[in-house]
């Protein structure tokens, strides 16, 4: 199959999704074309994934990888309160994996995840590549006329919270890094059924959709970020951003049940891992005392913990564990 | 340098151009964020390009590749007719690479590229590479409202234009391979001039944004590609879309001077370079005859030819050569 008659038929499968009315033209052209609708702000975020840097081959699987890409994007536009609508993807892949049912295995991971958000894949570009994988996830959201959800606006006296459970995606990669895959396991071992569902909140994270468009739709959010660099180094950004500071309360860390349970026999520290360990994709927000009592306890599912409390940007960004009151570097993932 | 700190320059540089009103974020948070407006459409394009398939970093230069990563981008937009407005550029670079001047210098020139269409770097993504450097670029534009040229509206009957000269830009490739360098040249050779010009035609593309403004705004073209893979292909993709034949008048392409002029002796064939080289990033576009009248001449100082006729679809893709009227096969670019 040539790389056009591929195009075509992606395209095809978009289009038997149904067009919906902004949707100008989709796949099939020189670019896509979107209608403005008039108090709309659009909201537009790239990710890369690239192969040896942010995944394995052998340690994935082409439909969890096409999952992933469009999660980490989906989860920047919830990150801002905003509806996922639109994606485009690039893939720069090796002549063995166009070979293979690599192409069709990730489009199908990526067009299920598209498909729970009614997000429409209207482009995007396909090129060989010389060595490894490279991904580039781009989604375009939109979100009524200023109400997108900035890094900027916590105030101190905010309340710090975070989304669903951390460490579980750090706890899945270590496990990976020791050997472990996805549907192989030693029978005998106890913990087969948390190693395999740590292995997936590493290889499929679930992006926070729905909490997203409450927090924005309802305004209750004053600032927002994704986890996915790591607690420790994201609330370093929201910090920065909003010119406060913080004192994170390390008793309250929402810390994957399955992670603290299987840390112990493998010398991992669950609480390094919520706060530094990266790709939970959960939300961390701030949200002011007069919204406290508008604040749903679940969307989808998905809880809700207060972690800390905003406070002045003097107070620095801090820890407070048992008697103790330790500064938090950002020592989350760095590419360089 | 961290790539935070990285980052944060950019946006300072970004910053430092202005804040165009309806960006109400840029650089600096989960996505950018950009105020709809009514009447307008959105026009969006993602384009790869990785070392070893696309470019030889031995070959090229940061700034050179910087320009190039943008002007693909802005190809596509401008065969939309659409004007560009926001960019977004995600980079996966090798450690050694990120060690040198190569990313401050690859921005100078995406940047000073973006400078001339009043394009703001919005967004984008930084990642490290186990090896190869992959660069996507996205373009967003915007048009009115019903205005965007696609490639399916050409009729039997309408002219088929092309802008500026064909064949530089493989012509400059073929040197590459041969081992010609920008800025290495030997002086007795008389065509050192020649040479270094099409080493730039290949590496420095020129979008024709221009013509792409005046095209889309005018409603003057009825269906426009941009060439990057090359004009027999992209010609096919036209006509696929507009479900039309063509025939195109080989003695009227307008096959650039220098690429003549060089060819005899270094047994290419200027036409096959015209026909099927690629990345000339010139505008292949379709006008009825009601629309020449108002046709310019020249946009930005850059011409226009009439190479061919569209025809009804039975008639398949022809070249007229002399007296022989012979089949047109797709024969650009491939990925795979």
């Amino acid at each position: 199959m040539s790389e056009f008659d591929f195009i075509n038929d992606l395209r095809s499968q978009t289009e038997a999704r149904g067009y919906p009315s902004e949707l100008l033209r989709g796949i099939g052209d020189d670019a896509a074309v979107l209608k403005q609708l008039t108090g709309r702000d659009t909201v537009v975020s790239a990710d890369l994934l690239v192969e040896g840097i942010d995944f394995r081959r052998d340690a994935t699987q082409p439909r969890l990888l096409g999952h992933k890409a469009l999660a980490v994007s989906l989860s920047d536009i919830a990150a801002m309160g905003a509806r996922p609508r639109w994606a485009l993807v690039s893939l720069a892949i090796p002549a063995d994996i166009w070979a293979s049912d690599f192409v069709a295995e990730f489009y199908k991971g990526l067009l299920g995840l598209a498909d729970c958000y009614e997000v429409r894949l209207i482009g995007g570009d396909l090129s060989r590549a010389p060595g490894h994988i490279a991904i580039d996830s781009i989604v375009i959201g939109e979100c009524l006329s200023g109400n997108a959800v900035l890094r900027s606006g916590a105030k101190p006296g905010d309340h710090l919270f975070v989304t669903g459970t951390l460490g579980g995606s750090a706890a899945g990669l270590r496990l990976i890094e020791r050997g472990a895959r996805v549907g192989i396991h030693e029978l005998e071992d106890p913990d087969v059924r948390s190693i395999q569902e740590l292995l997936m909140r590493h290889l499929r994270p679930a992006p926070r959709v729905g909490w997203g468009l409450v927090l924005g739709e309802e305004r209750l959010a004053s600032a927002m970020i994704d986890i996915s660099d790591g607690l420790s180094s994201d609330l370093h950004h929201l910090c920065r951003e909003s010119r406060v500071g913080v004192i994170l309360e390390s008793g309250k860390l929402p810390i994957d049940s399955r992670v603290a349970a299987l840390c112990g026999r493998r010398a991992l520290d669950p609480l390094m891992l919520a706060l530094h360990g990266g790709e939970d994709f959960e939300l961390l927000f701030a949200v002011s005392s007069e919204n406290l009592s508008r604040m749903p306890n679940k969307v989808d599912g998905v809880g809700l913990t207060k972690i800390g409390e905003i406070k002045p940007d003097s107070e620095g960004i801090r820890v407070s564990e048992g008697s103790r009151l330790w500064d938090l570097k950002p020592e989350g993932w760095r590419h360089f």
